[in-house]
């Protein structure tokens, strides 16, 4: 019998334990709660878990993490259980979600219906012209399983795509930069910038104005990552200076979006509630009960954190 | 030497003339103009010519059309020159921006951002629940070399697809239907509709409340073929009844859609001003000079229109 410990931020755990149940018939799966005895487990499966779960999650043979980032229990730093392996998912459904998510923000801009619906509130019939397409290079920040999968999608428009990741890779119909040095080259090419990257000290911040402002004039921003990325005093400085032209948010530093945000009031900032990925359920469970058959068989398994890289 | 006779609906033929110099040197070039003596020419070049060019037309060799249906022209009926063959241009960059358009609307309505938008403007931070993929089925009537590329362009997002034609047609990956029989289980099926037919007598007013009430209930409409396929009172009354929860529409009755239209008034109808897939100047040039050299040489060409079919 394999013992799971599940923890689910918003507290919706019936299905989980459901689809766990039908998964891995053998599995116990145990609620985490907050001030009760914790028997010991085999494995926990969390989600934004608060401090008060670490001391638990120490006693486990591995932490499954069910969102798109580690930075959410990596921010305990040395405060986690360190000889505890940290697993990450792979795709589980948020790849294709990214990709319709920034295929639909990236197709808005370019054939400017952004513009269009405006025009139509006002009653207006007015053909624009077309952005040229040759000018129109994405650059998509963080080239890993959802980032990958999302220039895949983009492929069959035939814009100009980039892709910038930490360490070298290639991908076919990619122009691709990596490191410290590559960056300036990547953002001074790309004229829809989309922000996929996990959130490490490295990356946060990252997209500040001296970064924005190395963009084409005229640029758009796509944030599907973490609000934490994008200095968020400075995307509205360039906006108002029209040096980025329009920015589609997914994540903020303070979410939900608090009442008296400035975002809110600046009709270039198109603001969605944290939906462009929702973990599947389903897929998750199966993700998870398959790596821990290979655990439980001494195998290795894909998503292994690395803590010192922070995803 | 090749001797054209242009004709723009708009006027603009400048670019069009230095376009045909640099694509073939030996042509000569004269614009159409309505009461001025027409010399002899070999091939005529038309958008939406007036009635006055028809017997004009009678005299050259072949008349190209540059936009993407033959029924600006076939409107004549019997009195275009019976003999003389209308040719349409391939695809001519009309597919990818046809593309690029419905992918925009499919995802939008799926993604539900056309509501997430709704929420933002009133400050609303509210996560929507996702629509089950698995019944977001995209059925694209009309399966040309336009609806093709849509089809070819969606596949990565993972829809459901189905396509219907006048003919027995296939495609992998995408559900097919054909003819008068296929039509109701077609419609039964398809969440959101995709019209991209050619405006023939069989298919003018072919989406009406009759054909719509087909549709499942909530179900979308996108049309970008022309405005005579939709039953335009019809469609206001399945949109205010909810069975069609939303349109997007390119193509109207009347163009510019007059300003006293309710569909102005109607927030679940979205507009655009005829702009889904504009002519690329250059790329039916390319097409057309190809298409003269092989004429010139008596050899067939692709893209002869068919009178009885209509396209």
């Amino acid at each position: 019998m394999t013992r799971i410990l599940l923890h689910r931020a918003d507290g919706k755990t019936d299905a989980w334990v459901k689809d766990f149940a039908r998964c891995m018939p053998d599995a116990e799966v145990e609620i985490w709660r907050a001030g009760e005895p914790v028997a010991p487990y085999d494995y926990a499966v969390v989600w934004s878990p608060p401090e008060a779960m670490l001391a638990d999650l120490a006693k486990v043979k591995a932490i499954f993490l069910t969102g798109a980032g580690a930075d959410g229990l990596l921010k305990f730093g040395d405060a986690l259980p360190p000889n505890v392996p940290i697993i990450r998912l792979g795709d589980a459904g948020m790849g294709v979600q990214m990709a319709e998510y920034v295929a639909h923000a990236v197709l808005r801009y370019f054939r400017r219906f952004d513009e269009y619906e405006a025009q139509a509130r006002a009653g207006q019939w007015l053909p624009l012209p077309q952005h040229p397409k040759e000018d129109f290079s994405i650059g998509v920040l963080g080239m890993g399983v959802l980032g990958t999968r999302v220039l895949e999608a983009l492929a069959p428009f035939g814009f100009p795509l980039r892709g910038w990741s930490r360490t070298e890779k290639t991908l076919p119909g990619v122009q691709c930069y990596h490191g410290a040095d590559g960056l300036d080259t990547f953002l001074r090419g790309s004229r829809v910038l989309v922000c996929m990257l996990p959130l490490t000290p490295d990356t946060s911040n990252l997209v500040d104005r001296s970064n924005m402002s190395k963009l084409p004039a005229g640029a758009y921003l796509i944030n599907v990552a973490r609000g934490a990325h994008v200095a968020e005093p400075d995307l509205l400085t360039l906006i108002k200076s029209g040096h980025i032209a329009a920015a589609t948010l997914d994540v903020f530093r303070n979410e939900p979006l608090p009442s008296q945000h400035p975002f809110w009031q600046e009709p270039r900032i198109t603001i969605t509630p944290h939906i462009s990925a929702l973990t599947l359920r389903r897929e998750s469970v199966q993700q998870i009960v398959e790596k821990i058959g290979r655990l439980n068989k001494g195998e290795a398994v894909d998503g292994v954190v690395d803590r010192t890289q922070g995803y």
